[in-house]
This record gives C-alpha cells, structure tokens and sequence, in this order.
C-alpha cells in the first residue's frame, strides 16, 4: 500500500516493477547518441499511413505491441492501460491503443505524461487494484508542429530556445514483485507559471515547474540530491535545464549540477543534430525512461533515478490568446529492484 | 484497500465518500427541469471573460471553489485534484484550477471524465494514498462548438439526433469515512468502436461502449439491474438512449428500461428547450451528478446508482480524417452511506 510522505510524496512500499518496456523512434532519433538503444528505428516518418496523426498512432500502438511481447503478456492480461499524448484530444494514443481491447484511463500531462503514466500505473499496482498495467505515451515530430506552431510545409525557421519535438514512443507493463526497474516513489506536481509566454522557449516556462516539484520532493522524503545517481528531467533542453539549475540553487538552495541530466539533450547530439535547444514530447521521455534509462538501472549502472516528467499545459488556442504557458513537473523514483 | 472484482471492477472497501459538491451552470442550464439545483447560474455565457475558453475556465474554478468551500476544505487540505475537459490540451481545467496549487493529474476521458475523475479520486482515498482529493471537469457550449464543429457566427444547422454541449462544470470533494454519498465500486471502460463517423450522432457511437460497461459490470459484480435504484449514463441523448437499451437486450439479454436515465435528458427539457437530442459535455454529468444525483443519494430518495460516464474519443482532425469515432464509457457506483 502506498505511504504517504508528506503532501504530494508517496513512498509504495510493494515496490511495482517496470517488468518489460519499449521504446521506438524516428529515424533522426535513430541518429541520435541512444539510437542502439531503441526496440525499433522507424525511417518512414509517415509509418506507411496517411497522416502524421495516424503515425503517431501507429508508433504508439507499436512502444504497447513490443513492450507486451517482451513481457510476454497477451493484452488480455493486462487489466488497465494508463497512457496519453500532446495531440488534441489524445487521438495519438485512442486510435493506437484501441484494438488491444485494454481497460484504459486516459491521462493528459503534456511532456510530463510518461511520468503521470508511471506513477498512477505503480500506484495502482502497488495497492492491488490492478495487477498489470501498463503507462504509455507517444509523440510526433510532424504532428506537433501542425498542430502547436505551423505546418512542415511552410518551412518556418526556429529560434535557439526552441525544442524538437521527438517522434518516438515509450511503453512500460508494470506488476508487483519480479526483477527489473521498481517505482519506488511518486511526487505529484503542481501547477506552475512564471509568466513565461514564448510558446517557442518551452524549457524555460517549464523549469520553474521542475524546480519546484523536485525541491518538494526532496524536502518531503528528506532526501538530498546525492541519494540518487541521476535527476532526470523530460524535457527541459538546454535552456531550461541551465535555468532550473539556477532556480533550485538561487531558491532553495539546492545543487543538483551533479546528478541532472535531460531526456532531450541525451536524445540527440545538439552540436551536430540541428534540434536547437534538443528534445522534446512525451515521447522523449516516454522512449529514453523506457530503453536506457531502464537498462542502467536492471545492469547496475543506475541505482536510483529521480525522474521528472515535465509538462507545458499550453494550447496553440491559449498561446494565440496571449496566456501565459502554466506548466507542470510529476517525479518518480526508479530503482534497481 | 480496492478489492478486485474480475479483471475490470474494483469494489472500494473503505467507501471514499463525496464530502461535499458542486454544480454549476450556464442559463440555459439554469432554465432546464434541474435549474434549482445548481449551486450557481451564469446567465452571462462569457462570465465576464474575453474568450469562450477564458469562460470555461472560470465556470470549472467557480465549481471547484464551490465545492471546497461546502467541505470547509482549503485548497491546502486538498491532496490530489484529478480533472479534465473537452478543449484541446484541457486547457479548460488547467487555467480554471492553477491558481488553487493544489497538486494535479490530468485526465482525459471525453465526456467521461466526471466517471473517470471521481473514479480515479476515489480508487486513491480508497487506498490510502491521498487523503482528499478533488474530481471536477467542465464544458462549454461555444468553445466546444468552436472546436470540434463550426463559429457560432456561422449559424450551422444542427440535425435532430446532435447533443447539446452544456454549459457546466462539476466538482467533487472525495475523503474517506464521513457522511454522504459513497464511491462503493469503479468499473474501467475499454475503448469500443462501432464504426459510426458521424460526428453530429455521438450517442449513437458512445450506445455501444456504455452497453460494453455496463455488461462487463454487471457480469463482474453478479449484479443485476435491479440491484440499483438508477442506471445513469452521461451523456447518451435520446438516441443513444434508446440505442442504449435495445443493444444490452439484443446483444447481452439485459433489460435496464426500468433504472436507465441520462444526464443529458435530465438537464435540458427536450420538448421545450430546442437542445436537439439532449445536453452532453463533460460539464453535463458533472453537475448533474454532483448536485442531483449526490442529494437523491443523501437524502435516502436513491440508494444505488450506477453512474457510467459516457465518452467518445475523437477529435475535429480525427473527424476530418474520416476515422471513426472511439468511444469509452467508466462507471462508478454511488451509495447512499
């Protein structure tokens, strides 16, 4: 049963396993620093459909496929499906994941959805609601520029600060108690805006976010920044994550230059992959956690991982209506188990 | 702690109750069989606000506020809010709740969400990992007609079996062991399509996936129909209604002529208020169900009510596209405690 620590920090205390999990991707992440690392390398960013949405689709729907077959579950045993993508309305993740019949809870956490994913899947699983869940999420280049900025076609150029949008997807089955990367903890985020209204800087509308959920983090489980091997962000990029750096030194004091790293900037070399500032999508993060991240920790490598999802809760309606971009940031610890 | 009733059904064994509730709405809500409900009815449909979007966001914040307010509850004492709309990328729940800070997941479930809020909420308290948590979503008659359909300036016919998206929002205070109506079980939906591509016949394509529920339900629980004092879908309409009944007798021998009700028929007086087939919109089974329904329970009028929150997953893109429409619907059953 989950143990709470504080307000936002549950400590699950039957430690849900991340038994089996998948990451694909594109093929300029393919090119990217991790591209051994992914389950399958897509050249034909169309994946053979005819639309970037279906796509997504289609790349989403292939993270769940792989990431049950190496589980060697039949979608049958599954009892719930927790997953979400950037698309109006998730259709990424509806159209992708409908014909494995799953129960399925949608979720909406922007870039943070892999985060909220892991963490309501390892909850559940760690209070017996359910015994195998899976969290999945996906993202797409093509999709998300047509629907966020403007289409490919009109060859807009894109400022240093601006993200890419990763087109990848990660899946993750989750179940109590056998060898792999276990969820030991979950700090749930909370809404954050600095007033950061550039929908082409999303790093740093989103650090404050990270900061802050980090520092809750760390102030709930009384932890330091020392007690894990890596705080990973997903995805702050380059900007937001120099400024998040900053906020947590110059606001609470707080030095996590040691042990921060970022999904989007270990997806793509930024020096040689024309990304700008680097990744970005739930996608990002969905396929890094899902590949790397968990191989470190099943090796050894890793022992313990602070991994936190980051979210920008902008529409391309709020952004044209000149809001600000509130942002959010989910935490959850990975463990070697 | 849930305790597992088959692969989709959870009974919750410490019954996390709805402490306190709110519903509010717009005018013509306000003017519908249910009007003397409501906690609070807008007639000005901008509420003050220079977007249709602003507007939702402030109806989904006013009944948030509402219902903390009746639970004596600052949004400090909150743990967890869980909520979501219609608008792309929720950005009607995320700028309507920011500035409570109170920690947030975001869901996604069409119109749904009201089920898979409370649900999720309860599912939560019931296990003990958060104390109170808050369920809320919203809808908005002109942002949803803008979104998914056409400008309200275009003046669009509108065909006799299109659902009326109302103007509402609902919010929920969940916590454990005190007085009021009882979350006793939860259902998660799975995603069914039945091929309809009709986007001005969403009761039509949701009919199938609340049947599925309600079977899966029923067949999970050994329950019969009679076992509840009301089976209350959100929203069907009247043709999705009427398609409702004829597929659970035809397709699984269960008749629920006797218990069914709709929101959407419960909000609007369909003879006299021009809404076509009937209200629909997350917002409708929220405040219907957090002002009505949860009153009826308290006051001993109803004893159990299956509450299945219906919900189709589609997207103005997905429809343009010419997919169909997927749909969910999630029940969550109510008791008198």
């Amino acid at each position: 049963m989950p143990k709470r620590l504080g307000r936002q920090t549950l400590l699950l205390t039957n430690r849900p396993i991340m038994t089996a999990s998948a990451g694909v991707v594109g093929k300029k992440e393919g090119e990217g620093p991790l591209g051994k690392e992914f389950d399958r390398v897509f050249d034909d960013a169309h994946l053979g459909k005819e639309s970037w949405e279906k796509a997504e689709s289609a790349i989403h729907r292939c993270a769940v496929d792989l990431a049950l077959k190496k589980a060697r579950k039949s979608p049958d045993e599954v009892d719930l499906l927790l997953a979400g993508d950037l698309l109006n309305q998730c259709i990424g993740t509806t159209f992708g994941v409908m014909d494995f019949g799953i129960p399925f809870a949608g979720l909406y956490g922007a870039c943070s959805t892999m985060a909220l994913s892991l963490a309501m899947a390892a909850l559940l699983v760690d209070c017996g609601a359910v015994n195998c869940a899976v969290a999945s999420t996906s993202s797409h280049f093509c999709s998300a520029e047509k629907q966020f900025r403007l289409p490919l076609e009109y060859g807009g150029q894109r400022p240093p600060q601006a993200q890419w949008t990763a087109t990848a997807a990660g899946a993750a089955v989750l179940e109590k108690g056998k060898e792999g990367a276990a969820v030991e903890g979950v700090t749930f985020g909370r809404i954050t805006d600095y007033g950061v209204t550039d929908a082409n800087n999303m790093g740093a509308a989103m650090a404050p976010a990270a900061a802050r959920t980090i520092a809750e983090h760390l102030t709930q489980t009384g932890e330091a920044p020392a007690d894990y091997d890596l705080i990973l962000t997903g995805d702050l990029g380059a900007v937001g994550s120099r400024l998040l750096k900053e906020l947590l030194q110059q606001e609470h004091g707080v030095d996590i230059s040691c042990q921060q790293a970022d999904c989007g900037m270990m997806l793509f070399d930024l020096d040689r992959q024309d990304v700008n500032a680097g990744g970005s999508g739930c996608g990002c993060s969905g396929a890094v956690v899902c590949t790397n991240i968990v191989r470190r920790l099943r090796q050894g490598e890793l022992k313990r991982v602070l991994f936190v999802g980051t979210g920008a809760l902008l529409s391309a309606v709020s952004a044209r209506q000149g809001e600000t971009i509130p942002c959010i940031a989910h935490a959850v610890v990975l463990s070697k188990h």
